[in-house]
């Protein structure tokens, strides 16, 4: 990472980034994107639509990136039986992911004489690649119609918007079915557990699991989807939709957002700042059963259903107790500032726990958890209106909007973060009144890839 | 609108400027808050969270001010057998829009003692309201549990982010059933029409119609929901919620944004800055029928979902024949442009005309309608996975995602406006091979309020 002065290609100027990138690519190989990706960029731009975050690393971007505004995660089902589909799938997520962050399009836009002409016709200052270069691209998208764009180009002119695109592998990626379909059944990671059902569960199958993982976070909703719109349609005859989910997070930069509930969301968060907290918390290291996770993570996805109506309709104190903070200021009950320590042992004058026993800042304590932490990273989600949620059927809570959060926690071992964590809250937690999991899927995120190789290859070629 | 300081009270401090808003109304009534609203307040400020919109005035907001980023739409049914409810709620949601749209929250916040212990121990600028003062406010909010918050709390900290609130009523208000349930049958507009079947229609019930309408659009999506949430929540026992739609716009600032087909979407709409074009095909005038609608207008929305998968799968070539535009440039094709005039008439060497007969824009356009134009404000929408659509059942066209296009259009009337052009659009159109209509409702926007009244004043005063 010693290039100080990186490129900063954005999809304001597309025409001549995309291209730009492109011609690097085709004498170059991937590095050409590569270097401009390796450049010390500037985590948040003052303008978050021009911030630009490196693809290549020695982790995947999107864990501990400061978080950006919004996100689409999808997982995919693999439809293929061959290992090389799986591999030549991964290196185009690849090339195109790295274009994409960089503020380019998914591959070059096309040359046909209508988007020719139209492209002479813009303002825009175009550089149209040759024939050649397209020839030497070919490689990077495989749409079922060879000759349509590779890209949609729905984000032209808007900036890179800090996209980070982070993959992930499924427990079927390694056995589905009890088959072994391309050979790495053994070297699925034991962390890579299948989740355990969980008290109140109420997943739906089709909001669940998956073989693949894409999570797209961006300053921008539409440049978020846009990503995974892209890798989705490179995936044509190799794997298919399972499930996609746009979610949100607003709040004041540099602040702790607040989540629809209205409290303030991850404050107790591993200080992303502290490698050794990283290490220790959030990167899995060098197993035995799996080497080549060494600098990946384990990421736990939850869709979680709020009734928000219900919620709104109790008191404050009462939410208080429910969170174990202030609401307002964010500071732990009986504490002034957002910040503050959470004393798990204060007691009040009767010596009951200032801090009640089934609120959530005490059972998902590191205290209260054999001093595990987890790397919460989750957005909000809304998705319109419901009428109803399964709770414990037959009963029917009634309610209104589909909403709630996209639960996202990275983690070194779920065995020792989230499983744990989630089996008390889900047991004891006085917000399981309000909340309902419906979704539901663990993957193993590898590491980053190096300029010129693809995520995942330590799984398939070591 | 003589005001040129106006104050900018924004939920970055929002609890000092709640409370003077509070503290205003107290002995003003609503024109404490009123005032700050009509005063002269630039339509996009610089930071676009800091945007402020007036809330009171000739016009609702949402119609004809620069299209934020982002809204949420919801529909709700009338539960009530009773006039004056209807009214109540009327002010209720008046008086709350005022507050919200200027960066307050829906009603004052809690004096309880846990609420107020936590605001204490904030760094905030605090200013708690009196209890004389909560009293004063009664009137602004009635949710079921008395002592629960007025407002959900999860966009403190955000700014005004450009708010604007406007409602409509549907046919349901004036007759439901056959039945006249609040004495307004005969003050229906004509124009208020109900929308015919149109070719392809394939409407579902949940996401269609509605008595009351909602419009919030902000510059944040969490500030355009939570502003529906709030109002839905006054509702309480008089209405609730038929449907609710979030919807999102990505846009480089003061170019045309693109929609999700990459297309540039809203390049010829009438222009908002000549209130001559306005008068005529936006507001509606003193009907004989519908005097009470003078300043106001019709809004229709339709929830159009898209199949992007085969869009993607198109070539750029036969997507500009589908929209008679080109599509980087968003010019008319054979035209360098985006904004240089559509010509119906030139045509090609070999006497075909240039934009093709089954065009979008050719069907859509002006001299193709009579003349017609209405004031398109869409948004795009994005809930996710959804594998199939009913075409022409029992015909189900598979496909991925729920996505596609919140059409909302304004126009002075819908019989001269979009019942002729969506008629002709419904039968001709090539992108009806992508596109299908899932939801559709028609509301009669009355004009806005003035302050010390409320929306909907005239319909039921005068």
């Amino acid at each position: 990472m010693a290039n100080d002065q990186p490129p900063r290609p954005s999809r304001r100027g597309f025409l001549k980034a995309g291209s730009a990138a492109v011609a690097a690519g085709a004498s170059l190989g991937a590095t050409g994107v590569a270097q401009a990706a390796l450049g010390k960029t500037p985590a948040h731009a003052a303008d978050p639509t021009m911030a630009v975050e490196p693809f290549y690393g020695l982790h995947q971007g999107g864990i501990v990136t400061p978080q950006q505004s919004h996100t689409y995660v999808a997982a995919l089902d693999l439809t293929t039986e061959k290992r090389d589909d799986v591999i030549a799938l991964l290196r185009a997520w690849t090339d195109a992911a790295a274009r994409l962050t960089q503020g380019a399009t998914a591959g070059p836009l096309p040359t046909d004489a209508a988007a020719k002409t139209a492209l002479a016709d813009t303002k825009i200052d175009t550089q149209v690649e040759t024939k050649a270069d397209a020839k030497a691209n070919d490689t990077a998208y495989s749409p079922t119609n060879a000759k349509a764009a590779p890209d949609s180009g729905d984000v032209l002119g808007l900036g890179p918007c800090g996209l980070t695109i982070t993959f992930g592998f499924g427990p079927g990626l390694f056995t589905k079915d009890g088959k072994d379909r391309y050979g790495l059944a053994s070297r699925r990671p034991a962390a890579l557990v299948d989740l355990p059902r969980f008290n109140g569960d109420q997943l739906i199958a089709e909001k669940t699991g998956g073989d693949l993982f894409i999570q797209a976070c961006a300053n921008d909703q539409q440049v978020a989807f846009h990503a995974v719109r892209q890798l989705s349609r490179l995936a044509s005859g190799v794997a298919t939709m399972r499930w996609g989910q746009s979610g949100f997070l607003s709040g004041p930069r540099g602040q702790t957002p607040r989540n629809l509930m209205g409290f303030k969301d991850g404050t107790n968060n591993p200080s992303t700042a502290k490698p050794q907290l990283m290490n220790e918390f959030v990167w899995a290291g060098a197993t035995a059963d799996a080497p080549w996770m060494e600098g990946g993570t384990y990421t736990v996805v939850r869709r979680i259903r709020i009734t928000l109506e219900h919620w709104d309709n109790t008191e404050v104190g009462f939410q208080e107790q429910v969170f174990g903070r202030h609401k307002y200021s964010g500071a732990p009950i009986g504490k002034k500032n957002e910040f503050d320590p959470v004393d798990l042992k204060e007691e009040d004058k009767d010596g009951n726990p200032v801090i009640p026993e089934n609120s959530h800042v005490r059972l998902s304590n590191q205290a209260s958890n054999n001093g595990a932490q987890i790397l919460r990273r989750s957005y909000s989600y809304n998705e319109g209106t419901n009428f109803y949620i399964e709770r414990w059927p037959p009963w029917r809570q009634e309610t209104e909007y589909d909403a709630g959060l996209i639960f996202l926690a990275h983690q070194s071992d779920p065995r020792k973060g989230f499983i744990p964590i989630n089996e008390k809250l889900a047991k004891f937690d006085m917000m399981n009144q309000f909340t309902t999991h419906v979704g539901s899927a663990i993957f193993a995120v590898p590491p980053g890839a190096k300029p010129g190789s693809y995520i995942g290859a330590g799984l398939f070629e070591t």
